[in-house]
């Protein structure tokens, strides 16, 4: 979706404002030059204080002022906090989760598939969307919020499975097969005996339940947006603030929500990207989290929420805030919100602090605010809408990161503290953003969706999204359809190129491990099998750094070793390899490495297959795409707390201050400071 | 309370042993200069073997022994463990916690609410009372003991809460507007719909309801006090056995009791207190529980529990039993009363070993006892009722502490780990300690309860209890109703001398946080004020420290900077700040110190303002008072492994041996060893 | 039992095939000299789908291939996993524990008192052993499997323990004096009433309930066996697979089994072995589990578990897993069976891997287990049925294990996470291993039922099985009956040499601790009695070790000082005494040493009692045995990642290779690699 202007704000609840300043506090974010609110999702005990009687008072207070500041509103659906007296109406209206049933007072916690919670939903969401018609500062809705199945999975969503199991594979014999329920004489001996997933070893089944938990989420935001839609004018947008994987703070693919499913409902990705901050600051969680968030929708996103303050230890540096906010535009946001406008005075985020401190008066962070609202007011229609041009993208998938959380790599069992999934992309896009090869991300189920020719024969699979890309990564696709493995093989063979690394194609949709050669369908494009893996102890690889986390030991057959092992015991095998497959080419990595190490892997395949690095690397950042002119848009970042110097190899325009930028000239950054370039 | 005698003695369980040997351990004790016995608190089921029948055989049997050997008896209400009769008559009698309810089996776990424990607590209460009726050698009363709520918090105490709260705002608003319930919808919209508190995520809330759990603990106390004055004799004490924030020892301030109210229906306050042992024994927690026991009741305590052998990391060196014991005393105990006489050979506690090990026979623990009896019955007298002079006072707050473990320092959030209340007030205690400063404790509520002219003019508060200070310290005086805070500014505008730390006065009374200019109501008396603070990354202060755990970034108003930062991000800003304010000044700790660090600030302000210390410091400690001549005592004590010497300011007699001190001879101290001087 | 060949093979579960294989996995296993295969005994679900409806198609698959390839077979009764339609017949058969009751899914976790899961064990066995009657290539019958009471205390349960309790102490005062139950009023004061023990604070009341529940396991496998001997033709042997305590791999005496007791119904021992790998393997846990399994019936036995590939940190180096084999064999082990033929590919296991990977081919993993086949087929018949011949043993207790978890030695409370009961009988074992001393395992119920003249004098109590070996350990015996403690003081009175460590005889079987001077009964014995311990906080031992976990202060009282301590507080306690009693003499030991300290003490006290020990030490390790042959057989094995040498002081006959041995000449053993003489 293309959008106007940039949007820059922040969500604001006069809620839970001390007393009503709505005046005053958007006075203040007029004179930051903020344009934007972001209101509503978590204030249902408010607008509904009692069954049935609703109080938008606070709603009409924050919406006529809205259109006296000229502050657009984005307005959510209250329903992922629930007031009391739904609690005290369906005493089970809180999800039964593995760790059984929760208590009032937490967000998040309700059964989303409870009949009573959707009748409430509805009448709340209907009361609020009737109630401000025609209200011209909303230009868009937000379902629910950062919402997830909360595991709910007490009985009736048990039966729910049942049902859809038994839709899906028809007879228990094929059931029990696929999912080697023989094992530990687990075998489901009638469709009204699947004993409650809770329990349960077998990890077929609890990742076939994590996958339809997602299905939930995935169906009750189509549902709210059927809703919505009945309300919303054309020109008023629908989405969602989609969280990720969260290692405290934004880390990786988010591992409740299939966002690439959910989102087909909506007309924009939202997100939420929090990061560390102060020296701990690499702006690789704002690439990772764009780079998800683009591949949703493939297109622009907003940042619905992202860190000003944030919490205690990210205070930020003097620059940083800025610097933030621009790294999220290079990447294709469309908006920078921030959560939230002020620091609340009671309760569990008091300390998850705002743009203003408790005081709400003016501050640094306030202040250097400011200075992006005026950016943005004078430049901002040459930022937006960007449209990045990456040559490279890493696939992704929600099943493959449930498979290593099920059989965790260094354990080979459930050990949700080990080095998972997200860790491996992490290695993988960080190292990339370090080297400045910015990358798209795929969801694997667009790829399922974009096959041709597969139903007759899977052998001759191809997946017209790849096609685009010089540089394909799969990093741990462990959950692997053997049409996939196909398409991939296609892709090699017709002249791609394919980065992959161990557990790539190890067991299939269902976390059935095959049993042929491995890696399934690919060993012979990446010229070599395995049969063997282990956690090192004390083994050195060729490069001279200790092996990590996990070893394959890779049986050479027609690759050639990129990366061995120096050690006596394993020396017979290679770790990562290089191998030419008809037109195209792969390189396989069949163990965990450093940072250093991992950039050189990468350098090196870039080399082989001729996609040219830009000359700068981390600290220094470099980040582009065309903007709306059409004009090459360059951001260099310097993401250090020292002055950097680089040449740019391109002329232009430096867009903030409007002066020319000389290719071959050095250019000086400050300390977290930025640049950008419109090239001539 | 005024005592004849320092009490030195033991508890002592004859129903614990294996066999009846109280014949044979009176001697022993007798023997040692044991004067007294402590008995009764947790023998319910040996008195009560069955509902109703009572036998009390063996409390004769001390009793006679008691009297035929000359010791005195402590006896406590047998009410804090319960027999199984009990609970089997009432299956919901043991509490309902945020854990569920318990089991049988553990002490202190009954819901000291529940109507059927409180019929059989009088009744067990009133039976043995009656049957000791006129026995002499009784010299007091021990409530219960260690009594908290045990978390009770099931049904029947949530609707007393829910009763209290409607007492306490009247309506609804102003409960949802103070402690902001608009927060994630936690709005109440009915006083019968006030949810399980235990899922709440709002702090007010939560720290509301453990504001009524120790009102739930006060109002126990208070009822079983009625019943025991009802029996007592004028010359029998009552007394409580109260204990310390406690991490893996005595450590600070109780969380669960509000001692200074609880008290109140008690002639003379009771503490046990632990601490480290060999290498690690400073006599920090015997001065630490020596000045919150003595703040109780502002007057002379007991030590009713302290270790012996104690538990199996802490059996003291040759020579540490003898200091401890004259540590208590010179901090103004007026007993050492050991837990317990013996080793107990079953169950739980075997391990905690008494004055005699398991084989019930003199060792060198038991030898080393014998030496302290001997010295307390030659020279007690001059020991007893020791009136403490300190010039400074400590203010101590159970709610600042809830405050901080609701918001920890370093998260903002719950963090039962982190560094915590008790830990800043140890960080300022052991610095003093160390100085040998002695410090008084105050208790917020007992201040609260001094105030005068409050209730007309708040600004004009005055608390008569800060007068006689020449120094008052506030750490992390978090929740602080805007009077005491008034009360404070007064007593430094009228020339007192007020050393705070970091979150003083951040929030009131409900933990709100206060939405104007930090330190609230202070920040013209500190000359500075912040908006900001985070956990310090690799920042060094101007003492040449890193910074740890958490610091404000203070922006000098007026103020000498005395600590700055010495980091470019935060060079504009103070650390620790000194001000003259009208007819006083003050000193401000924007962040945790080194005990190095803490040491110095804390010489310095004693510097300025005139206060000071002795030349010693740790390891060796001075302490003292004024004894019944009226006469000066220093105690001079060795908390060290080494030979220690000192030059004494003052002349005297050294009160254990009788011989002369001549001020400025140099005296050598043995290692672990003390010497205690009464001034000519 | 005497064995006709050494087992070698694999457990096999053609239920968990992804296809029908069993004929290409038997040629594998044939090829590989493999002649055993054990199935059946986790297969509940396959072989009866629905209740009454039994399926053995896949049995009869796999026992006719057996017969067509020639491979024994052991079958094991299903019913250590339970199918889903039992679950749904009681929905209360599942074990009601400490952690509440569970829920299905998981093997292991029935009730197995439950009388409907008894019932239908009993059909299923009957079941199948009506069904298999007649098959020749079965060779034995394995009960359940890795038995346990999987902590099983629901109602029922605890009635049938207060019977127990009732048979066994006749009335409450006994009980409750016993097992002082007066502290903490836990007095039971009916019957009636006796509290659930899940809530207990009693460590004898905890540790009781805890020797009953393995009486449970002993009837539960009791029972098994009469039903399976009905069947079992008199060549047929009935055995269970014991496993041991486990710290991530088999780690020493299993605690919720009285292996001794529940052995008594089954011909042979049978037991899983697992242990670390790679540069971790060092064979202690081979020769550790030997020496338990060989004393459950004091003969040979089989090792009916170990790995192959096993998990992943585990995958053998080449060489380790034909050292492990003829480790086993050494140790005195009648078979060596690998869990479990394939690696599995679906379920929890997926990463405990087989002899082969998922892959199903052959491997580096399997090519070697070829060459043990080979040897085997060859060599076999002058290996089996080794008889060892140690000079030592240990005496090892279940009571004393849950002594030390209810009282942890460092902290006098349970602490699972401390140096347990294991960690002291591994200290000496591993001691021993090292310097290889091979000792055999006596269980103190095997001794307790050997007493001779017990009854009517306890003092002159002697046990017939302490006689044959020339030094008797015991490692923490810490709760020691008193006749046992007899037993062990007339041992050493008329010439046996006896090590003790800390905490022997502390405690009688109750784990109530003795009131006289210890250690009880034995310290005129040792010349030495003790009153304190501690846990040392740097003190130095005379060994120039720091002391570590726990020390007593052994007074000498006629004793050699062996070990003292180098800290001035502890100077006059002794740390590890020597003294001559009557004819013999005795070694006692105050603290844990570190590995060196305890091999010199070791070795030390061999010297004294001209025990010899061999020349090479670890890594170079020596076992040896007496063959079928009348002849000895010794094995040199090299647990090294270097070659080593030695030279032998026999002459004979390298079993493997036929060639002549010369003693005095020296011998070169590759890394991992070993050597079995037959001397002439």
């Amino acid at each position: 979706m293309r959008t106007d202007k940039i949007l820059y704000g922040s969500a604001y609840y006069l809620e839970y404002m001390p007393y009503n300043r709505v005046d005053e506090d958007f006075k203040l974010m007029k004179k930051a030059g903020m344009n934007v609110i972001r209101i509503g999702e978590s204030t249902w005990s408010t607008w509904e204080p009692k069954e049935g009687r609703f109080d938008f008072s606070l709603l009409d207070a924050m919406l006529d002022a809205s259109e006296k500041y000229e502050l657009d509103v984005i307005i959510g659906t209250p329903t992922y906090a629930i007031p009391d007296w739904l609690t005290v109406k369906y005493p089970d209206i809180l999800a039964d989760t593995h760790d059984g049933p929760g208590r009032y007072g937490h967000r998040q916690n309700m059964d989303i598939t409870h009949p009573g919670y959707r009748e409430h939903c509805e009448k709340i969401i209907r009361a609020m969307l009737e109630h401000i018609k025609g209200r011209k500062t909303i230009i868009g809705y937000q379902l629910d919020n950062e919402t997830k199945s909360y595991d709910t999975c007490g009985e009736r969503v048990q039966k729910r499975f049942a049902e859809y199991l038994k839709q899906k594979f028809g007879n228990l014999d094929a059931l029990n097969l696929e999912f080697g329920l023989n094992y530990w004489s687990n075998r489901i001996t009638d469709w009204d005996h699947l004993p409650d997933v809770r329990g349960t070893i077998n990890a077929s089944l609890n990742a076939e339940f994590r996958k339809f938990q997602r299905m939930l989420v995935t169906e009750f935001l189509w549902w709210q947006a059927s809703i919505v839609r009945e309300y919303a004018t054309d020109d008023q947008f629908i989405t969602q603030n989609f969280d990720y994987g969260w290692k405290d703070y934004s880390y990786g693919l988010q591992p409740e929500v299939n966002q690439y499913q959910a989102a087909k409902c909506m007309t924009v990705a939202g997100c939420d990207i929090y990061h560390l901050s102060q020296d701990k600051l690499t702006g690789a969680e704002i690439a990772m989290g764009g780079a998800i968030a683009r591949s949703i929708k493939r297109d622009n996103y907003f940042v619905l929420e992202t860190q000003s303050q944030g919490n205690i230890t990210w205070l930020p540096y003097e620059g940083q805030l800025r610097l933030q906010a621009f790294s999220h535009f290079s990447s294709g946001a469309n908006s920078v919100l921030y959560w939230n406008w002020h620091s609340i005075h009671n309760a569990i985020e008091s300390y998850w602090k705002g743009v203003l401190s408790h005081d709400l008066t003016e501050n640094a962070t306030y202040l250097e605010a400011c200075t992006i609202g005026q950016d943005l007011a004078t430049h901002g229609n040459r930022l937006k809408n960007l449209k990045k041009n990456c040559k490279a993208a890493i696939i992704l998938d929600n099943q493959s990161l449930v498979g290593l959380q099920e059989f965790s790599l260094e354990t080979g069992t459930p050990n949700p503290g080990g080095f998972d999934y997200n860790d491996i992309f992490r290695m993988i896009f960080d190292a990339c953003y370090r080297l400045n090869l910015e990358c798209d991300v795929l969801h694997a189920d667009d790829l399922m969706e974009h096959m041709l020719g597969s139903s007759l024969h899977p052998q001759s699979s191809v997946c017209s999204l790849l096609e685009k890309y010089e540089l394909i990564i799969t990093p741990a696709m462990y959950s692997a359809p053997a049409q996939l493995l196909y398409a991939l093989k296609n892709y090699v063979a017709a002249g791609g190129h394919l980065l992959s690394t161990f557990k790539t194609g190890f067991s299939n949709e269902h976390l059935k491990i095959y049993h042929d050669k491995q890696p399934h369908l690919l060993h012979e494009c990446f010229g070599m099998y395995y049969q063997q893996f282990t956690v090192p102890s004390n083994v050195m690889l060729s490069t001279g750094s200790n092996a990590e986390h996990f070893i394959e030991l890779l049986i050479p057959d027609g690759c050639e070793t990129w990366i061995g092992y120096d050690n006596k015991h394993y020396s017979k095998y290679a770790a990562a390899t290089y191998h030419k497959y008809q037109k195209g080419d792969t390189c396989y990595l069949g163990c965990a490495l450093n940072p250093q190490d991992m950039e050189a892997l990468i350098e090196r395949y870039c080399n082989a297959i001729g996609l040219i690095l830009p000359e700068v690397q981390f600290p220094i950042i470099v980040k582009s795409g065309v903007n709306e002119n059409n004009k090459q848009l360059t951001y260099y970042f310097n993401y250090s707390d020292e002055e950097v110097s680089f040449v740019p190899n391109v002329s232009g325009t430096n867009v903030l201050t409007g002066k020319n930028i000389q290719a071959g000239k050095e250019i000086y950054l400050k300390e977290w400071d930025f640049i950008i370039i419109e090239q001539n």
